[in-house]
């Protein structure tokens, strides 16, 4: 049966210098509009959910394309606000082979998102509207106020019995100096609160100061995960292994601990067209598998069946329907659909 | 010696989303004109023959834009009527890896060429002008207007002392539930009144309902395509084996049934960048083979040599010169030409 | 207060040629998806109000984008309903001064909307949800299915105490021969079952036949418009005379009969962008004003504004908030705003 | 009747910075091949006649472009010689307003135009082919082997009784220092060659060295356009004579003298978009008209009108059909045409 | 002879809808660098002097295109400075006749420009390699640590002998709330600065709070002008008047006060492509005829038609030439250039 | 210590059509300006150093776009001069797999640089203002009157204690017939003035006509290479042997001969986006390696490294920083760098 999911969390302006030129040999960018927020609940809303995103945008001709934008990606805009005068910006010169894709961002700390005062949301009204909410790690490195908002509406949301999904996410230029250190706290709070985390060992690792003497990264998942579980009370945890090889595709695989056991998708290798926004289509994935009571295993296989299609068309945001996931699961290459 | 080679078929305006956009994130379509008998004809004029269609276009912009590309590819106009008002279109979302590539028709049998009336086209008088005719099998699916015309041109070709060339091409969209039984009559017919047949052992299982204990694919031709050439007294028959790697690149061999006896090219395995129109590129190397009267090895050699360039070049219809194909015939890749 | 409306009509792709190419002579497409009825609740979205759309799109790629494009404008989708196989499709080359544009239609009669069965929508479920409707004379003129919902939609909006809106539109080349006598009927129908009506004099005496001995425009307008009013029971009757400039303007004037009283906007003159959509501006305008409850003269010099903004963005669908148009009522051309 | 009519010309590469950058504030060019001769047989064959090209393109693959954009221009391509090793071309910069538009040329004189040897062209096989020829100044001020061809064609066609046709277009910028006194000689030969001349009063003052005692433009083309056609036995003289006004528009009257008579057009006023080739639109149209027989006045009025219609399509060549030239000729300005 | 001319400004990344989308249509964005200084110093650069820059990039991808278009100006790059991490922005949708152009800014106080730290310039070094150094009232708006360099900077040119020019181009939305009386000093202490003023007399009325009691906006200028000059002694104060009409185009008269007498420009009409910059190209013409020793005459009509032809050109920067500019101080509008 | 290098070489606009369409396929084409000496310099001036350019532009637009785009690659442009009428120019048409990419000439021979006359250049003077010279082996193909700029200005910075770079760069197609008899002289003229060349054991053979008993390429290179170092007293020698693979990578190693001893790099295998200039990346790495005193190894693999980054950038003109490529050399490939 469809959910109601929203995710809180910032919308992003991408513009991406087209084909693979540097920003000082190109005069053009495309621009769209992502997050990941936008784009596991744009994933939700593809797979039959009703996806709300909980955000603010400026009152401006950006918050505006912003807006018709994320209405055309199918989420739901009731809970979008508008105020504050900026819309955080990133750049994206895209790599070729050998040369690594490169990605410049705008002050996003002036953002309407991370500018939105005390007592800008409902958090209230908000938890009575869905039935599962998502954050991300990326926003709870932005100041004290987002962090202030992102606690209070997990608590709103845990207080009326929906779920709570919080993806790790952990990006050292955002936390500066002693990231870890300042991090942990904020995430152990999150994990406390949370039913459903997206991770992997290296989170437990340098974020949560675990420590293991294995030196196999599937060691030490298969230490370091049930641990977490056990120590935050999380019902699920799911991740995945991600290696880059030479020739422009990347090797993943995903996993999903549920209920004291550890289930695995198979290792996919596949060509890479845009990486940016293939972790959120896992998470989308897992949640989807989650809110529709699939088998474990079943859930990880979409969801890392979600991600590899992800890596495959432009944009952050997954435009892979559930058939689409499902055929991907089960068929090899197929001529061109005519 | 440069023969005068005619086709029926039917002019599809090509609709492609630039880059690797869905429909739904872009807003920019490429347009060509393009169809069997454009692909074909028009590698024919790159030969050195005249290449000339036999088709009918709307009189309005659609109508004038294609008849100008047509003759951009180098097609004699002077048998192309005008007339009725549409025209067939197909748009194409490309695939990426291990996304396939996506077809959308719109509704082609209300078209010009699906819809010219009976006497649209003076058969006796085309086939007067000309050496040989090409038809193909997604023409004969159209309904039964169209393969009357189909099957009087051949007819009045044959009678001429003209050659009749037919390429299978089942489509199973395009014939509906029980396809293959609707088709078979009409496929037979044409068999009987063909000279060179485009096919390969699946067309002989499915549309002739043929049979063959073997397992193995080869081992199915071999004992197949020889009986189809008994039955219906065709002189050439020829085909490819095709298969689709992982790597996007795809593996291709050519066969030649001729005197009773098969030629193959080499096992080819190249990178893709545009699927659409590589068999009519073979097609029209077999045509080119037989009229210029290579032995049946350089035939298919030639032929395969052709089909693998036009996975190289953007749109469906095949570009490249005789001098070219030679060159790739004998040649490992080259740097640039300069 | 903001209303709840809905348009039920065609959803059409628009397929331009950039610039001013012919399409002979270019090979690219900008494509939009638009209709009278997009533009009308698109624009009343834009104006507070909740703008439906009832219609039907095809399930496959392009109606995927269609669906995207409408939910951009910021129409709710609950209404648009997904079958059949194709959609309905117009090409547009650019005039430059006086070389006048040129639109070529594909065939809308197979398109979805215009095959929906009997059946398909639940016209009571649809009304009890809305509190006005608007048709136009373009979906009328397409077939008895078409006609049949527009006339059983009407009738339940009626009985719900909703509004009836009808915008006339009369195109000749879609009633073919004899086109005004076949016409009559219908328009008399929805005439009567109408509230607010968007015609000029026009439409009076060649669709529904009437006769003036006046010569001037604005002395029949001021003749027939009540007698229609009267005679069909019509509450609002509003249109525009428009001219058509050397240098690249056009003028348009606006009137508005309610309450027997015509009411009309200044005579506008202004440079033209895109002139398409421009008419379902001014109707839109009316709209708002009436279901606004603002005075006729507002409503009308409101209404063309708003059309006059119309011709100055690109596509069909207009773009203007009502801040934007009470800003060009009332102030002279300005600098650029930053 | 429609006749077969040759140009002999050169075939240039013209490159066009889009919109209205500079070359050094873009970096993308349009490119298109044009010519005198490519425009007016183009445009011929247009208006149904067998529109010729004798001309040399390099047997590159910037010939086998040049060589399918003229048969998409609808021009046969049999008299089209390949050899040599360049291509003539042309960057413009597109001005705006007071800004005007600015050309730069490639080294034109080692193109496979101006290089063709001594016996490339058999003058006399070509005079058999068609029914008139056209040539003008610009390929004149060439060099001796182009005049030598231009004239040897010219008295092989004569010859033949075919018409020949003469283009003044005289370029200060080819001619280079004591120009008019280098010209003139040549220019004199070719007016004793032809049938149909297209000059104005400058051309007789300048190029012929004539002499008025007129100030007026007008009274100087009365009085010295006679002089020419009984000096040279000349059939028919027409011309225009244009202003350019601030508003960018154009204002052009075509004249024609024939049997001792002016005829005149109206004078046209008319917005802009692309210069280059109107007034090859208008010399097509004088040999259409001459050709067809059309009453002088009839004549130079479709002349002006085709002219005035070419300033309103990008590229150089006129793509406008007979029926669109015609209905420009008497109906206003109109609205969309669907 | 040519000087060495610096400007202290910020660069603005400009990011330009295409053609005349909103950002809600569009999806692709045109970018270049500009602003004020750099604006004024290229074209000063274009005129034969060295124009340096002085300014604060970010050292990171956009910095590096942006230091690159700046040379691609022409600007000297070796006192710009790297350093912080962000680039001021703004997006620019573009009107069209009646509907306006819109900006939308970034958040432009965190740019790397008016982040630069006290002691970042070295005002006595920088004054020791430049004859002329101009400011404008944009930076004078950002923030006293902008402000203290402008002021520390022009003194020291000062004192080095060298002149010290001010745009006053008040910007309303950059002051805020009172900003009148906020920005007064600051332009108070400028004017006791500076040689060359550019303003009018709305900059005396509003920002220096000065009274008339002329209505007639020339009669309040040649009121106030003189009282400013001598006031603030200030040598040469110049500035236009710009009228904006309804047919897209724009008039504008310029004028030059000195030595107590008044030096006007012809009023020009012309028709506007890009209106941003035009007011830069203006002072470029001041400070050229200023340095140059022009007569006051010549100047203002050199600024002028250097004002009226950065109209016509794409971008915020000036790209005329010297040639370019006397031309169209001379001559009508003119045919091509070729 | 940052050096002051000059190349003295051709500039040539790069004209290419966008993705992989052929020249008769598309009507678009992206300019860029390069050349040997252009990209060497370039690359020098990013690696710190400050990198001038000798030649010879236009006085025209194609000339100031030519000069402005060297400014934007960070070229001194003090030495370019300006006068003659052409510039050199090619077409690209991108090879896609085994289709191999075409470059397309116009003729270079008549442009600025190449028509330069005795004279022009100060050799004495430029010679005072250089650390170091590079020359190559395409400008020595031109004609005599440029073969005497080079080697003047060679002897002039010989004689000054500058260094001498020669890349032998022989191409077949410019030096026609008997190439490599009439290029000898004057590759061994400058061989002797030489201090740092970059070639392998091919032009060893071909050009200078030694001759080795080996047949494996190491083999030959080192036996000929030593030899070339001693018979014409040169102090560096360094090249690479490419070999190009079926799966669109290349293999590069770089040797680097000096002190009697061989260093070689890693074989490096990479994907290939633009190969045109590659080889002018592996010569500026050897530039700076030797400029700055590295250790020989270090050189060439920085080399190597730069030449195999150079690949993966869109133009024929490096753009790389050390660090990128410093990094290249000691990692393996990254995520997106964020």
């Amino acid at each position: 049966m469809p959910k109601r999911i929203a995710a809180f969390g910032e919308v992003m302006m991408r513009l991406q210098v087209p084909g693979y030129d540097l920003l000082s040999q190109s005069n053009i960018l495309n621009y769209t509009f992502s997050g990941t927020g936008v784009n596991v609940v744009s994933a939700l809303a593809r797979f039959g959910h009703t996806g709300h995103l909980v955000s603010r945008l400026p009152g401006n001709s950006l918050g505006d394309a912003a807006a018709a934008y994320l209405r055309k990606l199918g989420i739901a805009s009731s809970l979008i606000h508008r105020g504050g005068n900026y819309l955080g910006m990133y750049f994206l010169e895209n790599g070729f082979g050998v040369r690594p894709s490169r990605v410049t961002y705008s002050n996003r700390l002036e953002s309407s998102f991370n500018t939105a005062p005390a007592g800008e949301y409902d958090y209230d009204d908000i938890a009575a509207q869905i039935d599962a909410v998502h954050f991300c790690g990326i926003s709870l490195a932005m100041n004290d106020g987002v962090r202030h908002h992102i606690k209070s509406l997990a608590r709103a949301v845990k207080q009326r019995g929906g779920s709570v999904i919080f993806d790790c996410n952990y990006r050292p230029s955002l936390w500066g100096e002693d990231g870890y250190v300042k991090a942990k706290p904020h995430y152990e709070e999150m994990l406390h609160l949370s039913d459903i985390v997206i991770m992997n060992e290296k989170d437990a690792i340098y974020t949560l100061g675990m420590f293991s003497e294995k030196t196999d990264r599937t060691e030490q998942l298969m230490e370091l995960i049930p641990a977490v579980a056990k120590q935050y009370q999380v019902q699920v945890i799911a991740g995945t292994h991600r290696s880059i090889n030479n020739d422009n595709t990347h090797t993943l695989r995903g996993f999903l601990f549920k209920n004291e056991c550890f289930s695995f998708s198979e290792q996919l290798t596949f060509s890479v067209y845009d990486r940016i926004g293939a972790g959120d289509a896992f998470a989308s994935g897992i949640i989807h598998g989650e809110m529709e009571g699939f088998p474990p295993e079943k859930t990880v296989r979409f969801a890392a069946a979600a991600s590899m299609l992800a890596h495959t068309v432009s944009g952050d945001t997954p435009m892979a329907s559930e058939m689409e996931i499902v055929r991907a699961m089960t068929e090899s290459v197929g001529d061109i659909e005519r």
